[in-house]
């Protein structure tokens, strides 16, 4: 089974800038992530976009459904801003995809901290995307849940099941 | 849905002592990776034993499964020293027990190292463990495979399909 | 020999917000370093402020300043963000404290950070103010400066002796 | 100032052979320690030998004494395990090597793990190699000892001074 890694940035891939001391996107880890996962699916890295989820509109998002489609591949993981990843998933549902399984993933601290929840939510994800049904999930918390049945508590930094 | 985890030491939980200078067993480090993966499943930490897998033998083997047989649970973690996991994974097919989904894993290397696989595996197995039908299955690598239908490469540390 | 450590802040002890998904600061990291360094040296750690050395003004760094006189010890190490580090070398030689050794230092990236040059600085620093004659010094990349005698290349990151 | 930092193995260096399950040694870690501590000193990583200091004999030991003296450096650092790092110190120092500031140093869990101490005690041999006068040392725990003063404690892994 083919699974394509739509990368947009996130919490994930969030770096340290040693000359300015802040937060910034360069390159994505998650080529890394799965090399440390001794990964052997046949995956495909795919960087759409580098952003803060909180940063993303409408175009960008619609640039993310786009991706979806021309997809060959029928298991998609989506790598995501938490702040909004509800919201790409409801767009990607509007897409009406058939036949997809795609699952959205981020993180709650980047990857290149020590204490990333990153590798644990991307082995996760991709094994979510290789056996759920056709349909749009977002996989956090080591949960799953259809895009229309989660939400962020805020609060908490936790996913939960919506009403 | 609730999981247990049944903890039997392998590699995954190896440590350093570093008095003298050589890998041991102490506790698991399966409720630390649970909280750095914020993991939010309603999960239940069980350790049968803490070994290397090579020095399991039928009458070790023979707890583990009976240790499944007694759990409540319908969906079922078990970790795994890599070398030995697919005779486990027999033992356990072997006992026929109906109506469970059970998912060893291991890692190749400590979770007490940094470039461990150890968090990508659980965040897998633990996902593999919610969705896939009832059955015997092995997740490594970012996949699973049925019980009677994986090997270990032992020249290439990776899990296979066999025949 | 005591040696007191007067924590000020700076890259070395930012943390991540999860919630906020920004660095910030919470508590120093330097007791858990000296726990990783197995340090057996007879410290105090004592937490002057916890700010970005950016935001750090005259009035702040007069309290440094006073810390420092106010300190028993005759060894002082000082961490502090890496932006002003100097200047407040300054101003701590500028208050002529004879007999002490003051050696300060920072880190390019926060401890939090797998990749943090932090431990190696206090290690280093450490040692510095234990051999190092009375007098302020800068210690960072190995090396040590006068106070009087340092400036940080702000495009390479790195501390240079000046002229 | 020049500084030459011999190698010769030691928990230091250790790595996870993730095929046999053991630890074994490789390549050396100093250079990319080295980096992380964005070192900025005059050093030669110079390999001697990559053993375990249990297995280090006369021949071996008389090997290091043999680079010491061959080094053009006034400073150097020699990385070399814990358990025999007393005996090694003393015969480079009976070899009467003037002029020379020789510190070793070692650790106690090796640097691949995330809780290694050897990024703090190369911090803190290459400081002292830097300031302390001609001699043989041993430095570990943030504290340094001449060659004839100090012992390995076996139960708690700390070195301290002997009488």
């Amino acid at each position: 089974m083919r699974i394509r890694i739509l990368v947009t940035g996130g919490t994930f891939d969030k770096q340290y800038d040693e000359l300015a001391g802040r937060l910034f996107f360069r390159e994505t880890h998650v080529p890394e992530m799965l090399g440390r996962g001794r990964c052997r699916l046949d995956v495909t890295v795919d960087t759409v976009m580098m952003v803060d989820s909180l940063d993303l509109d409408d175009r960008g998002r619609a640039a993310i459904v786009e991706r979806c489609q021309a997809s060959a591949e029928r298991a998609l993981v989506v790598t995501h801003g938490t702040d909004t990843i509800v919201d790409t998933a409801r767009a990607i549902a509007a897409a009406n995809l058939r036949d997809r399984t795609i699952v959205l993933t981020g993180a709650m601290v980047p990857y290149a901290f020590g204490s990333s929840d990153g590798l644990f939510n991307l082995g996760s994800a991709l094994s979510f995307a290789q056996v759920l049904p056709p349909g749009v999930y977002v996989a956090m918390n080591g949960q799953y849940f259809a895009w229309d049945r989660v939400r962020k508590n805020r609060e908490s930094g936790i996913f939960e099941a919506a009403p």
